[in-house]
């Protein structure tokens, strides 16, 4: 069993508030929701707001801070997303600039937090159904690439869709169609499946971000929208400041995973 | 045949921006998605965006505009929502002050354009998998209630989640279920089925929108989240200016309601 595996949410973001914990967060509160974070301030908010809606595939919303509110009462009625994750990334003008534990002298009274779904979440599902995960056997990151599909564009906010890659044999490919499909608001059905090339990835053993995974003779790609698309979008714009969680390192939920499936 | 069943959208909208039609959209573009529509200020854009992310049940978004931009690319690229709608209604700190076929004299170069799936997505469905809809038997507005279940607040914005009353057989009202779940985001699967009383309804027979349709022996009533909710909660917050379909006239998308279908 992994470490964690059985704890509350709210317990295990206790231990993080407390700089208890300052790891990733993967298969930590086994069934519950884990989500990525973007910060933005009010005067860029709208937009990217507009861009998440538009864009529901790559940028599924779980929760959206009140400005100056740091309460995801949606997510976690009394979590706090100043404190509750283990690493967080600070941003000027588009520039990585620290990486801290956490973030309440960075914290503005017009700042709004984006709360995003993450893939953890039907990974959980395909788990349980039998599928076998590569990266994760692998205990490496998933694989994901740029793909030449661009998302739909809001104010400033524009570029390229992200996608994840996990091999599957066919069977397990239709069946894993089947399974995301019940999830629609934590990235749905795959957006490809076969011929990288499709898509405009040249090579999958060169990933833009992540892990290469090997393939099997009898595997095919299959590819989802991925969680990284908004902060990649958001950062190309170079908002004055914007925080987000640092790769691996996620807010931990009190809603369950099979919260969001619709069937 | 209903007139105008089987015409494209776009020679429909055509008609209707040269007023040759000024009536009511229901049955027009037989398989093509309507959409309800509230125009609102930049300024009260970003809380009303943010209260229909976190009430997607009733509050459905298929396309938002860029502040300024009358065309909502996602539905119809060619389409203007000032002009392409029947019949609008206007709205001063809350009050209705006119019915027109047109606003173009009233559009402001910040006003941003919401617009939000309706029922007769799912109804096209049901009606394809044969379950009679009493309110289309009888030709009457469907019956719409507030209820005592509060959406979830966002900035100015709250208020009663309003649902609308199909009266079902109880095979009927499992297979709806199965049916209506297949499209997320046009409301999606009933709210509630059974007791009104449960969800705070006194009187089936005095609806607080559309008309009353009588129950049946065998029938229990299946609740719906409806679109009336975010209108509804718009209008008492009282926005200096707010722009809306008049019921029942609509916005016709280039969009196939299947194309709403996850399933």
């Amino acid at each position: 069993m992994k470490p964690f595996e059985d704890m509350h949410p709210s317990e295990i973001r206790k231990q993080i508030r407390e700089q208890k914990i300052t790891g990733t967060t993967a298969g930590m509160a086994k069934g519950y929701t884990q989500a990525n974070l973007v910060i933005l301030k009010k005067q860029d908010a709208f937009d990217f707001l507009l861009f998440c809606q538009r864009n529901p595939k790559p940028c599924p919303l779980l929760d959206v801070t009140e400005p100056g509110n740091y309460h995801p009462v949606k997510l976690a009625k009394h979590g706090d997303i100043r404190t509750d994750l283990p690493k967080y990334r600070i941003y000027r003008d588009g520039v990585l600039i620290k990486e801290t534990t956490q973030i309440i002298d960075e914290w503005e009274d017009d700042m709004v937090g984006f709360l995003i779904g993450c893939s953890f979440t039907f990974e959980g599902s395909l788990i349980e159904n039998g599928i076998p995960i590569r990266h994760i056997d692998e205990n490496s990151n998933v694989p994901m690439y740029k793909t030449n599909i661009l998302c739909e564009k809001a104010g400033l906010f524009e570029g390229p869709l992200v996608v994840s890659m996990r091999p599957m044999t066919y069977k397990n490919a239709i069946r894993s169609i089947q399974i995301t499909s019940r999830f629609p608001s934590v990235h749905g059905a795959p957006i490809h499946i076969g011929d990288p090339s499709e898509i405009g990835i040249v090579d999958l053993n060169s990933p833009d971000f992540g892990d290469a995974v090997p393939m099997k003779e009898d595997e095919i790609p299959v590819f989802w929208a991925c969680g990284v698309t908004p902060q990649a979008v958001a950062l190309q714009s170079k908002p004055t400041i914007m925080i987000t969680h640092a790769p691996g390192h996620m807010f931990i939920s009190d809603v369950r995973d099979e919260n969001y499936s619709i069937l």
